[in-house]
This record gives C-alpha cells, structure tokens and sequence, in this order.
C-alpha cells in the first residue's frame, strides 16, 4: 500500500486508478468543512468498491442496541452520525451507455487533494464499451467560507464521437448507514420538489426528528459559454434529479456547475429550511464557481497562516504533517458548541462518528494553539452542556449525589457504547476530561472560566471518583477496583495507576478550583454550592482523605509504577523477541492471550507521566519509560505520539522520530489497512503534539511558552505557528539555532532552553545551538 | 405465582385457565423420552401467549454469531437445538367457527402432568362466539418405550349442539426458532406426501444436513366404536394435514387418535426414513393407543423404581423432587453417547440447548446412582469422543501439544459461546469434566475407563492447565491469570482459588493415573502415549513442579480461601444488610457494580470445598463456609445445592432445609420469575444431590457407600433409591432412625454414620439415632 499516493508537500495525487485502493483513495481525499463532509466517492456511477458518504455535523439518529449478551447498564441505543443525501451525484450517459469507470476503459486518471486551497480535482479519460472516448475534470469543494455549501465543476468532453450526452444531477436521500445494527433506514421524506431550477429533498431523521434538506441548482455551459437548458424532473423517494439532454460535439467539453446546499433544522426551523436554501443557492450561484473558488483558498491560506508546519528536508513527512492539519481543519472549526470531532471526521461511520476522549487527550492541544480560543473552549463548553446527561449515565449505574461519568462515546452526552468492560470501567475518561479544563486554563489563563463553568464539572467528576474508589479496611488504604486503562488490552483490572493517578489528579485540582473560586469569585461559588447541593465540609473531607490515603501500585526494586496490581506476574517477554507472525496481537493472538499478556496497545502509564510529567522527576520518567516501551506494541494509532513526546523529553530523538513516522502518513500510506473505514482524524492531534510538544518541546510553564528543542538528523529545518493569549509566533528549529519570530504587535516572553526571551511585536531571537 | 398449581404427590394440576401462566404450565407441563421432547402447547389452535416448542435430540444448527463486538478467538457459530415440526397440531373447527382458547369462553379447564405414569391430560369446556359448547379430553405422551413415537387421544364432545366438526390433524415443519440471530428459519423441505393413510414431511437442516421425517397416522372413533372416515389432504410448505369432517350429534363424543413418529438421519439412512416411519406407525396403531399408555406407566414404574425419593410429612417437597427427577429422565435417558443434557432439556430453546459443565457438576452424580452404569458413562464418552475438537478449540485460543479447552457451551464439540470473559476464561469446566472421569471411576470402580478413555482426556486437560498457569518471576510461584469462577459475578480476576485448586488436582490426578494405567495395562499406556506424543518425563515434570510451586490466594486472619486475590479489598457489605430492593442484582444493579462487590452468584471456594472435602478438615470448610455464604446471593439455580450439601455437613440442618426449598420447587412455584423459557433441568439434578448427598449425606468412601443422614425438622422421613456396583438400596431416614433395605440379590456393606453395616441380599438394616 505504501507509496500509492504520489509525495507532494501541498498536495494528495493519485496518479492512475487501481479500484483495489479506490475506499482508501475515498477516505484520504475526504472533503469537509466543519458543518458538512462527504467522502471522495465519484460525481458519476460507479459500480465497483466504493464507501458511499455524506454526512452532516450533529444530526445523529440512536440506532437500537444489538449485543449477543446484555449485561445490565448497558445503553439501549447507540447515537451515531447519519450518512445523509448523496448531494454530489451527476449521472452521466453517452448514447445509451452509462459513464461508469468499473465498466469501461480507463484510459487516464488522476485525483489531487488540494490542500493548500481547500478542493478535489479529479480528471480522467475513459473509453466505454462502445468505443466512445470522453475526458472528465470535476473539482469540489465544501466551502469553508459558506459553510453550508458545497459545489462542483464537472466538465465532459467528447474525444471521438458527436452524440447526445445525457447529464443528471441529482440528490439522493435513500441512503442507509452501512453500520446500521437492524438494516434499518434512518431517513424519513418530509417533502420534495423541483421549482425555479432549484431541486431539492427535506428528509427528518427517525426518532431524533432532525430535518435536513439538500438542494441543488445547475448551470450549464458550451465550452466557456452558459447556455440555457431543457430537463425533463425525475422524483423518485427521496430522490430528485433533473436529466439534461446535450447535443455533444466532438472536442467541445460541455460543464454542468453543481451549486448545493445542507441546511439542517438544528440552526433553523424545520418549515424555513426550503426558503432559506433557494436564497442561499441564488447567492452562491451568483457569486459563481471560480469567485467560490478563490474565497475557499484565500479561507485555506487564513488557516495555514495560524497552523502549517514546515518540514524542510523532507517532502513526505511535510506532506504527511500538512495532511494531518488539513483534516482536522475539515472536521471541526471549533464555530458550534454542539459539534465535537469524532474519530473519523467526515471520512467514515466507523465508531458511530461520535465524541471520545480522544478530543480532550488530542485535539484540545491542537486547537488550543493553533485556533483561536473559542474553539477549544467550545469543545469544553460542549462538555459542559452535556454534564446532566454525564449525572444521569452515573446515575444509572448506581451512583449518586450528582457525581458525574461522562459516557465513553457519545453524541449527545448519552452513552452510546455497550462493551462492558469499556462503557463501565474505561472511566478515565473522566479525568481526561477535568484535565482539558485544566489546560485550557494553563494555556489561556482565562480562570473565569471555572468559576462560570469549570468548576461545576469538577466537582461532579471528583463526586464520581470519590464513590467510585473503595477503602480497603484489609490494606487500610483507598483502592480502584474494576478499571480499564487507556490500554485496552488490560480489561478489569484493580488499581490501573493511571486510573487511580488522573482520580486523585482531579479531587487535588477541585480542592485548588475551589479555593480559587471561593477567593476570586465567591458569589458565584455559592450560587454553584446551593445549585449542587455541595456539602463542601463533608465532601471536600471525602477527596481530602482519598489524596491522603489512595494506594498507588509501584514495584521498589525496579523503581516504577505498575499498570495495576499483578502486571509482573505476567511473563516478561518483550515485544522485540516476539515473533514478527505474531503481530499485531490483536489479529493473531486470541483476546484472553492478549489480556493476559504484558502487551500494552497504547501509553498507559506513560499517559499519566506525560500529562502529570513536572510531578515526577526525569529519572522516574526514564525508569518507567524504559520499562514499559518495550512492552507497548502501538496498536493504537493514539500511542506514538506520546511515547514520540516522552522520547524526545528522554533526549532521545531518533526513537521519537521513529515514532513520529508511525503516525504522521497512517492514513496516506494505509499504514493499518484500514484507511478504506475512512482516516484516523483525532490521532492526526496527535501528530501535531509529537511535532510540536516532541521536537519543539513545547510546554506552558508559569504563564509562559516554553520551547526544547530537539531536530531530527534527518531534517534540516523545523518550524510552526504557536498562538498564545494574543500573540503569534513561527518557530524555526534548525540544527544550528532556533528562531523565534513574532507575527504579531504583542510583545511575549518565551522559555527557550529554560532560558527567558523577550520577542518584540513583530521582531524575532534567534539563539544558536 | 406460587401456588399456581395444585400440590399432588404424583402431579402437576392445573386447575382453570390462566392466560397469564401458559407459557409458565407450557414449560412445566412439558414431555420427553430423551429421544424427543415438547413443550405443553395445545394441540388445537391457540391465538393467546404461547411459545410453541418441539425438540429432536442431537439435532441442531450453526446459527451465525452476533455479537456488538467482536474479539478475536470468538467462534463463528453458535449451534442450537432446532424447534423441530410441530406433530402434535389438530385444528379444530366447530361449523364455521375455530376452536380457540384464547378466544371463546374457557368454561372449565384442568391439565396435569402425571409423573407416576408419563402422560399428560387436558380436559376443557368451552363455549365458542357463537354460543356452541364443547368438551375437550386430550391425552398425550412421548413413549419411553417406542422412544421415537409419540400419541396423542383427543376427544370432542358438542354438549349443546349438533353440527360438522372438522377436524384436521397435521404436521407443521415451517418452524422458526425463537432465539434466531438473523431470523432465518433452520429447516429445508426434502419432501412431503399424503398416501395410505400416512401423512410426513422429511426435513433437512441448513449446513448440518440433519434430515428429521416427521409423520403421523390418524384414527377416527364415534363414542367407543372406530369409524372409517374420508378426508381431505392439505398440502402447503413444510406442512401436511388430513381435514376430516365428522357429522357430530350432542353427547355424542368424536376421538381422534394421533401416532406420530419423528425419525433423524442420526439412526437411518435419509432414504430410510420414510419406510422406516410406515413400519413404525402401523406398529404402534396395531398397538393402539391405550397398550401403549400402559406401557409408559411401566416404564416409568421401572425408573421410579430405581429413582422415587419419598418425603413423608411434605406433600409441597414430595411433588417438587418428583417433579425434578421426572424431567431430569424425560430429558436424558442415556441410551445414545452422542446425547447431552441441555440447562432447558426439551422445555425451552434458552442457552442454545446446548451442553454446559452443569453435566459433569450436577448430572452425572445422579445418573450414577440411579441409572445403569451406562448411562453416566455415556455422559462421559460424550466428552472423549469430542477430545479431539476441545483440542482444536485450545488450539485457536494459541495452545499447544495436544492442549485440551472443553467448551463452555457446545452441541458437537465446538465451541458455541461467545463472551470472551466466560468462553475464554470460565475454564474451570476443563476440571469438572476431569472430575467428572474421578468421579466415576470412584462411583463404578470401573478402573478399566482410565486405560480405555479417561487417561487419555486427562492428559489432554493437564497439558492445557501447565501452559494456561503462568510462572510469576516476581512471586517465584505458579499463577493462574485471568479467569472467571464459577461465580460469574466477578470476572477476568487472577488466581480464582477454585480454578486453581481444581487445576491443580486435574494434574495430582493425572499423576496418579498415569502411575495406575502404567502398572495394570502398560501396553495400553505405551500406545496411547505414541498416540498423543506424551513426553513424560518433561511433561509430567512440569506438573509435578505446578503442583509443587503453585500459589493460592488465602488470609492467614480469617484462615479462607480468597477467591481471588484482591476480594477483601472490596467493600465487605454482607447480603443480609443490602436492601432487599437492590435483589436480584442481575436486575437492580449494573454489570461494574456487581463485578467490584463481594456478592457470588453460585458456590465458587465452597464448590472446590465440596469437590474436595477430604483434602480439608471440617474447621476450614466451616471458616470458609461462615466467611463465604453471607455474601452469596444464589442467583443461579446451581447455588443452593451444594451450600445445602455444605450445610447438612456442617450439621446446620435447618440452614440445609432453608436451601433444599429455594430448589426443589424453583420450577412448579416459578421462583425466578423465568420458567416460561423452559424449565431449569440441569439444576434439578442439584436438587436431587442436596436430598442425597445433603440430607441422606451420602458419599462413596473407600469403594463403599456412606451415609451420615440428617433430617430436617419439618419431614417425618425421607427416602431413597440407590444403586450402587451391582446393588439396589433403599435408605429410609426416619427421626428416629435410619433403614437400609437391600433391594437386591447382592450384599454390600456400606457405612452408617461411619459405621460399616453388611446388608444381606434383600435384607435390610436399621440403626437406630
């Protein structure tokens, strides 16, 4: 799979078509803009392996439960993002035969990824059965500027022949989730119709009852000329196209403009979406393709301007780097607080589409300095809002008091998930969860945010942890029964250390939140006490003593921390003296061998070392590190990263860089052959942390930027944009100096080496290394 | 719902008709002859609640696995006993309106199940819409003695009209089972026909390729008088029926008598069958149905005979053991080693039908004492002739050398389940199965089985133990990590002190065996040790050195047996101090909450005690049994048993009493609320060992039976067949003292309350208390 794609620091090419890697080409070549996304599937049909997607942010439909053994607790419906109306499609005919890349000749064909300017450009010539030559560019966009639409220049041009092209535009709302528990649809007609050029289909979700409707307007044009057009209206359930005849004449490419819209009863009501999608389509009509065009790249070049890294020295780590941040600008833009980023983006359906942990550990660091505020402090506030359906799930599982488990996945803040010993026991998310907060603030220094919002989730993440951590009278000590920590491949375990460690984390940083609050803002505290009923005396006594008395599982003679309790009965062998047959475990080897095994799918542990990393000296770090690396097999694509980060701290860089390459072109090189679900966006965070965080060693210390450096041998220079409370700066790490540069007016001072530098507004330091 | 039925010392009464209940008096009044079996449907239409439910043993179907998520080393299929043709349907209609109970008026209503005789009888007026009244008297019974045969008398008598009856006995193979995972039916049709007077219809299953010939031949009476009649074939998919017109008079009764056979390629050829069938129906009409009735009650005389236990004083008790033991032998009557014990026998499709260690744990211990030898050795071969895909079972999960893991759930040998906690991790079956082998070898004295078979399926079972048990470097002791006991309310835990016990003792007794088998018949240890590679000298090394080093979790403070390792780290909550609202807490409480409480579902350190007595004074077992009861909440019907075994050994006769009662009536009184699935057949077997092993304290020592009875305050007496190497024994416990009547022709000494007795060839012996 490997070197499919050709390198292209800007760009995603695929240079001749093998239908074999057509799903994975789909995934990598995925378009979206935060509101809406679709994967790379053709304008026109196309019968052979293709993963049809469409999808719109936040309309989700809970899919009824299937599991071969209930256990009590468990959800009855998992929420998953809907893949929505096909609003892409243009299908083609050539006299009577049907444009379908699986059954004609392919004679050409190539497909880039813009990702400078944002597009999909896809040409091809292709011979039918019938003889006939026709060459095809189409290039789409969903416009980050109007985010609400997309659209499409589909030019045809007749190599060999004169005949009638038959053109059809169409939007297709018949569409099923793949993932779909019951074969069920999940699309219900509201109405259709075809009026003024417009065609346009209203669908409501079943049981949810969001509506969405997907509407098109065409133009056509001879060569560069447009030209009016007849078309005969087909409406077919959830269907409707408009079928053009075209008197095509050799050498003269004919252009169908696709101008689309998606408008969801989430930001309008449902009986204003049909206004509002003719005046939206008049607009963007009006202002044209090309006019679009240039606003989605000048949009593009704002966001590159906040985030590129540059690699110099080495094209397919630069183009895997800019893939990484092209995606996650695509999946989220941070605009709504109702949105998060699951773990395929617009790529995929597989895990439902929704939010995991894997936002707080990952993205939030991204966001955070690489967006304005608003975006990572939405993706809290996203959290926040859902924190009485968090007490509620508690609840369930017999909690109480307001203590809060926020689900392990969701879409709404209901847990969706049903493997018990994830949905019940992978409750570190929890932490993960209450130390976003923590870095949010760390990051930004906005501590008005806890009084108004982060405080209230404290305390009922830390009302959770202190009924869920059980005193032992047999070891007189608080103890973590039944957990499964970030590594996955340890279920049920007793005193998971990272578990225990994040829990006590989270009550030591409520009791200060308290504290800070009581001080700052004590009329706000106390209306949050009595809105919570918070018996401080009592409760904050409950954390106090756990901090004092949890017991932590570490093993003397090694000098580290243990996973949990009986990981050195297990047998040591390491993963460098296990037979390469034998990888990856979670293919090879059966489940209960894997669980019983020292192997470690992602940082475990280290997770807790990295995120808690100025409470443990760098010996501890290193102690724990070299144990358990060699343990980890990396079955996570969210484990290199971290141990890339951990690595380049140890001083280490040809290990981080290692690890850095097993992550940074994962989907581009299929690297786990399973890019054909669609691409791995939140782990794409975790690329960017082991740039920036690994090699430039960027940390907040005491309210300020702080940078280690660390370049690679194998680049020659390094640099990224970091904003920080109003300022912006580029870093450029070379292997004989590292340059600060300020973009903007704001003056900084920044930790270089530990060492203080002052930046002037729009001046810059270079120190020499 | 106690107290539905009616108590009767030989019965099961119903008396009037409650919708409500069906399905429970379905379940409960269900027939069977090991061969075939049914649930207690009508046989004339019925619209109301029912699960409709015919079984043909050893017939079953690979249904395809559904699980929410896969892990690897799950099987693909699951194999389930089929609901097989409904035999018993006649059709009734009165005029033009059908007879229905769920839809006229049910004037008058009784069923029993008679337990003495092995027959069941209904008898009902009823009053149609349209005001016709009728009397309805249906006998039915699977013959234990033309075990393929079954025949139903069914008499109609219009109380207050003249009109034509139409009558239509059929044989219904369009069937479903209700627990489908992709709702498919099973069953393919190979033919079907109506000639001579015989009505079938060969069936064949999906991918097993068992064909079952269903037929049946139909004879018409006027009062007393057989009466030659026309009638109408009716000939649809998988069904064939005979409509009969009968001009009826008032108070003039109408019988239809119905033989049916069910015939499966398991015994003949497929092209067999249909002769085969012929020949047997015209035998048993020639027969007729009352010599055949006649022959079931001697039948059942023969094995009540062998295995009537009567409680004088306790009519409710009487009915309920009566009840277990007439299920139990309707279910398996040990004629066929290809034959197992389903947890719901031919009452119900729960649990797959299927083969679970309940056999070698509850089952066995009563067929070996009330049933030929054959019979519990045939449960046993059951297990060696499927060594060969528990080897391959173990294989998949990463074992080695001939390594064998029975199933947890199983038809033919293949692993069926797929919990990975239960499937991959309740291994402790691996060790009832051996036990089992001790077992019988201890009960017969049948030392040849060992040569023969036994030793073979040990060493099997040990090689799996030595590489399933791991060597803890830290502990420099054996470990046995991740595993679930036999309480299934903790799983994935490390070092469960059952399994490992009873690992433990699998390769003490393998030892021991291969020492015996070497000494008595060398030839046939050299053999097998060719057969499987036995490499004794390393092989039975490493045992000898498990056995030697192996670790079990114990508190020296209390002087038990943990569980597993960290169970005093859980809150110590005993059940008597939970609300009473919080139980059952499979249904109050989520699956983590359960799993990190103290709470067990069934004797998990106290089933190794029971197992093991002789290895543990009676002090431990007391500590242990003080230490562990409190905290078991016997939410499986496998738990009473063996803690009122436990407890008649302890001399808490009261406590034994209070256990015996949750059991003996779990099905008749419907105590869990769950019969309507089936009746709890294997935990019936339970019942019969808490009266023989409990109250009569019956265990074979030294090649001897001994018995050290108790019994209970509220019962007169007690007694009990038992055949023991050759001799039938009655023991009568009485308050005042105990009988020992010889049944047979042979002496045998057996111990009273450690006192050894001779008891003379038909004499018999009383030691008074």
């Amino acid at each position: 799979m490997k070197d499919y794609f050709k390198v292209d620091e800007w760009k995603i090419v695929e240079e001749g078509f093998d239908p074999h890697y057509n799903k994975v080409a789909e995934s990598v070549f995925s378009l979206g803009n935060g509101r809406m996304g679709q994967r790379a599937n053709f304008e026109e049909a196309y019968s052979g392996e293709t993963l049809q997607g469409n999808y719109v942010a936040g309309v989700y439909y809970p899919d009824k439960t299937r599991v071969g053994w209930w256990k009590n607790g468990y959800p009855e419906y998992f929420a998953k993002v809907l893949n929505a109306a096909n609003w892409i499609g243009i299908d083609v005919w050539i006299g009577n035969e049907q444009l379908d890349l699986a059954k004609g000749e392919v004679i050409s064909f190539s497909r880039e990824l813009n990702m400078k300017e944002g597009y999909l450009k896809r040409s091809f010539r292709a011979k039918t059965a019938g003889g006939k030559e026709v060459e095809v560019v189409a290039t789409r966009f969903c416009s980050m500027v109007d985010d609400e639409c997309g659209a499409i220049k589909y030019t045809i041009t007749p190599l060999n022949f004169d005949d009638i092209i038959t053109i059809t535009p169409f939007i297709d709302g018949d569409i099923a989730n793949k993932d779909s528990n019951y074969d069920e649809k999940f699309w219900d007609e509201v109405q259709k119709g075809i009026a003024e050029g417009i065609s346009s289909v209203q669908l409501r979700t079943k049981k949810t009852g969001f509506e969405v409707l997907t509407a098109m307007k065409c133009v056509l044009f001879n060569g560069d000329t447009q030209v009016d057009y007849q078309s005969t209206p087909i409406l077919k359930e959830k269907y409707v196209a408009t079928e053009i005849k075209v008197d095509a004449q050799q050498g003269e490419p004919v252009t169908l403009i696709k101008y689309a819209v998606n408008l969801s009863s989430q930001n309008y009501k449902a009986e204003e979406l049909a206004a509002r999608a003719t005046a939206l389509l008049a607009a963007i009509s009006a202002k044209g393709f090309d006019t679009m065009l240039a606003e989605q790249a000048a949009a593009w070049a704002e966001k590159w301007k906040h985030n590129d890294i540059i690699i110099e020295g080495d094209a397919k780590a630069q183009q895997g780097i800019r893939f990484n941040i092209f995606q996650l600008n695509q999946t989220y833009t941070g605009e709504d607080d109702r949105l998060n980023i699951g773990p395929k983006g617009f790529t995929g359906e597989k895990y439902g589409g929704s939010t995991y942990w894997d936002t707080e550990a990952y993205c939030v660091p991204f966001y955070l300095a690489t967006a304005e505020q608003k975006v990572a402090r939405n993706l809290l506030l996203y959290r926040y809002k859902q924190l009485g359906k968090a007490i509620e799930n508690a609840k369930l599982l017999g909690f109480k008091n307001g203590a809060a488990l926020y689900p392990m996945v969701t879409m709404d803040g209901t847990e969706c998930h049903n493997e018990w010993e994830i949905t019940f026991e992978e409750i570190h998310r929890n932490g993960a969860i209450a130390f976003a907060i923590y870095n949010y603030v760390r990051y930004t220094g906005n501590e008005a945010y806890l009084a108004d919002y982060g405080l209230e989730v404290l305390i009922a993440i830390s009302r959770f942890w202190s009924q869920r951590i059980t005193f032992s009278e047999d070891k007189q000590q608080y103890v973590m029964l039944g957990v499964t920590g970030p590594n996955e491949y340890e279920n049920n375990v007793n005193n998971n250390w990272y578990t225990s460690t994040i829990a006590v984390w989270c009550m030591k940083y409520t009791l200060e939140v308290i504290g800070k609050v009581k001080h700052t803002d004590p009329a706000k505290y106390d209306a949050l006490a009595t809105k919570i009923a918070f018996d401080e005396a009592t409760e904050t006594g409950r954390f106090a003593d756990i901090i004092a008395k949890m017991y932590f599982p570490h093993d003397e003679k090694l000098g580290i921390y243990l996973q949990q309790d009986g990981y050195l009965d297990k047998e040591q062998i390491l993963v460098k003296d296990l037979p390469k047959s034998e990888l990856p475990l979670v293919k090879k080897w059966s489940w209960d061998r894997i669980l019983r095994s020292i192997y470690i799918k992602q940082a475990d542990v280290l997770q807790g070392l990295y995120f808690f990393e100025e409470d443990y000296d760098l010996d501890t770090i290193r102690r724990n590190y070299d144990f358990y690396e060699p343990r980890t097999v990396h079955e996570s694509s969210l484990s290199p990263c971290v141990h890339a980060i951990l690595a380049a701290k140890l001083g280490d860089v040809e290990r981080a860089y290692q690890f850095y390459l097993r992550t940074s072109r994962l989907d581009i090189d299929d690297y786990n052959d399973d890019t054909d679900d669609g691409c791995h966006i939140t782990s794409m965070a975790g690329t960017w942390m082991a740039i920036v965080e690994g090699f430039g060693g960027m940390r907040v210390k005491d309210d300020m930027l702080s940078f280690n450096p660390l370049l690679p041998g194998e680049w020659k220079a390094l640099s990224f944009q970091i904003g920080f409370r109003g300022s912006l700066l580029n870093i450029r790490i070379a292997h004989d100096g590292v340059t600060v540069k300020n973009l903007s007016e704001k003056a900084i001072t920044v930790l270089l080496n530990g060492d203080s530098q002052l930046v002037s507004g729009n001046g810059e330091v270079l120190v020499n290394v």
